[in-house]
């Protein structure tokens, strides 16, 4: 639609043949997603309403999705946490991903983008597109087909592209937690629950029937492991880490078996271009894990960063400007996700369990909320636009500052401790010479 | 042939509907190659004589090849030396790539291996080939479909294989350099000739016709740069840099022009292997620079690896662990090629060229005449079987004791300067005192 915007005629050619393009009801695209080893949950936040305001979307997705304020965290010992994401009114939004696609399928006919199925086999020596059905494409191609990108692939057989593609050792296996009878929901719905298990983490997204959609990660291994054992050896398994979540999940055993083990595919591309010919976007250049909630967000960015580059170009575009721009600026942002993504792990599978992990928080809650320059590395994240590497070298530098400070608090408190004790201990030193001198003068 | 030895009944399936395969001559064939950017020379080396010595083809691929015992060293103050690759009778051989293909195939054929045309598009959920013509294959497949493997793409989309695919920042152009009236070689043929130039580099490899086939290798940018200047540019160009090799190659400007800039793609696979249904080899799972001539050799020697480990194995085959075992210590060797080509390029293109590094080869020289433990790098790579790795490990191992043998050396020698500047300036000193007091008794 940013393309449609910048005066191009748009055409969307799409190789899949399943139901997210004409949706008729939740049941057929959860298994259609499902079949696709795609996730069905979404977490939307900032960057991505930006992007659907600017098609004028963001309502009509909002109005879809189910607002998650806060960590809801079921901690091993029984005992549950909530932690805010942001500052009052910040929030992240949990959305179908059918719905989502649904909507922008719709928008984008209705603004006159054609819709065609067909496959892409490679890119002729003018880089433009081969299809499959013989036909062949108008440059620009945009590469929007996903991790496993046949443009990406394409790009790759024509030139000089580097490519990675890398899996996290986890997997994950979606699990169902339906609404309890009468339809409220299992546990309080403006939440993005989370039992943080260290190596392993369940997590629990809201769908706007009284339903969560329950996502197990794992160690590959662990999971395939457990895949070989009985059904009593996996209800144990759920038993032992997750006895609460359990009891909403009535099926948990017969999903664990029958839902697939997805992998956690990361993908890096250098360029994301060619001359003014293809460009790269989303997953397709830039697939990262799942545990910031960013995919879909910096997906729909990079179509809000491409339209302000066109912006800024005026009415005489240049293309491969553009696509050098992305390949870039745009591309170090994507490089900077994909670590923030991977340290995010550990934040929430382990250090939301931490007490000193939560002190830091609060610590930084109080300074956050006193200086107006400081801000939160999740909030920086999710609740602005700083570019993602940015958002990595500020973060560097508030870590510095913050350990400086408790290192200073820690230093301020031995010190007063040390002189209080030196204090104290004059005083028995010289009681005890007093002492002794008084028994000298006894003895003698 | 391996796995014919081994008992599988073998079908090879082809995509490329290239001369390759039934070649006539050698011009058509050099047309092709050209054509899909691969180079139309190899250099045959101990590791793939020795796993063409195991299916017998050994003698009949060297009967078409030139032997090149030395670097034959162009240097750019017009002179000229040589560096023999090992002892007495080692040497590389060069070869024509359709000449080695046309003779595996009649082989292969001979041996009742079946050919078919076909392109694999996936591998189904258990891991079965699916081909564009709706065939399916039977387990095992063993991908051997280079740097842009199908195999490899079609394993990556059915589970965790990280990959990486990226781009030397050369690239190469092949040059002709004919035979000259009469047919003689234009420069003594059993050599390697080499004109180092730093970031520039040009090759020559005999041909068996008393032709060489020149490559020029250097920086894309710098290539892409000439390819937008004038004939008269390219002209002084070869005139500034190789004015020797230039007086050999009447249509180096038109060929320069006409022949495509091949870029150098270097790949890494991780797991190489499916359980036991897929298996990668050669370029499809360590595609390496070709500055060591071991691309071709490697690929050879994985397939005599992994005939060894049959032989092992004895009669009761065990494909996962045979694969098992090529992922991990195979897959570590390749590694290791792939640094030791990266390496050698430095060494060809600026270390030949210089006089400390053929000191330093000197020394090395006599070190090794005398220390029959001691081996060379280039013998160990090229007229050795020890894993690539491992190779690398050992050269580490003796670059440190070169290292302290020529910090010993400098030692020795300063020692030597010192205690007889020492004796000398004692002479000057007593002679000084003996003069000043002889002076002083004078004055009194």
């Amino acid at each position: 639609m940013v393309l449609a915007e910048a005066g191009f005629e748009v055409e969307i050619v799409e190789m899949r043949d399943d139901e997210e393009w004409t949706p008729e009801d939740d049941g057929g695209l959860a298994k259609a997603a499902s079949a696709t080893k795609r996730s069905i949950n979404l977490a939307l936040s900032h960057r991505g309403l930006c992007a659907l305001g600017r098609v004028g979307l963001a309502e009509t997705v909002l109005a879809q999705s189910v607002a998650m304020h806060s960590r809801f965290l079921h901690l091993a010992d029984g005992s549950t946490a909530t932690q805010a994401y942001g500052g009052p009114g910040d929030a992240i939004y949990s959305v179908s991903r059918s719905r989502v696609v649904s909507i922008l399928s719709a928008e984008a006919a209705r603004r006159g983008v054609r819709f065609r199925r067909d496959k892409l086999v490679g890119l002729d020596d003018d880089d433009a597109a081969v299809f499959a059905s013989g036909a062949r494409g108008q440059a620009p191609i945009f590469g929007c087909d996903g991790a496993f990108s046949a443009t990406r692939r394409a790009m790759e057989r024509r030139g000089r592209h580097d490519s990675r593609v890398w899996y996290a050792s986890q997997g994950y296996k979606e699990l169902g937690m339906p609404a309890k009878e009468g339809g409220d929901y299992a546990f309080p719905p403006n939440y993005l629950h989370i039992w943080p298990r260290g190596d392993l983490m369940l997590t629990a997204l809201p769908n706007n029937d009284g339903s969560f959609t329950a996502t197990l990660f794992a160690p590959f291994d662990r999971i395939e492991a457990l895949e070989k054992a009985s059904r009593d050896d996996v209800r144990i398994f759920f038993e032992d880490f997750f006895p609460d979540a359990l009891g909403a999940m009535p099926e948990a055993v017969d999903d664990f078996f029958q839902n697939p083990t997805a992998p956690l595919v990361q993908v890096q591309l250098n360029p994301w271009h060619r001359g003014d010919a293809v460009l790269c976007l989303g997953d397709a250049s830039h697939a990262v894990v799942p545990f910031y909630g960013q995919g879909m967000n910096a997906a729909f960015e990079d179509c809000l960063v491409l339209g302000e580059i066109f912006d800024r170009q005026g009415g005489a575009l240049d293309l491969r400007a553009a696509f050098e721009e992305m390949s870039t600026a745009r591309r170090a942002a994507a490089d900077g996700l994909s670590t923030l993504a991977v340290m995010n792990y550990r934040d929430m599978a382990s250090n939301t369990a931490s007490s000193l992990y939560r002190a830091r928080k609060v610590l930084e809650g109080i300074v956050s909320a006193y200086l107006t320059c400081w801000h939160p590395l999740y909030s920086m994240v999710t609740f602005s636009r700083l570019p993602y590497d940015a958002v990595l070298r500020r973060h560097a530098r508030q870590e510095a500052a913050l350990t400086a400070l408790c290192a200073g608090l820690v230093v301020i408190t031995v010190a007063t401790l040390l002189a209080a004790f030196a204090t104290a201990s004059r005083r028995i030193y010289l009681g005890l010479l007093g002492g002794g001198a008084a028994g000298l003068r006894r003895l003698l």
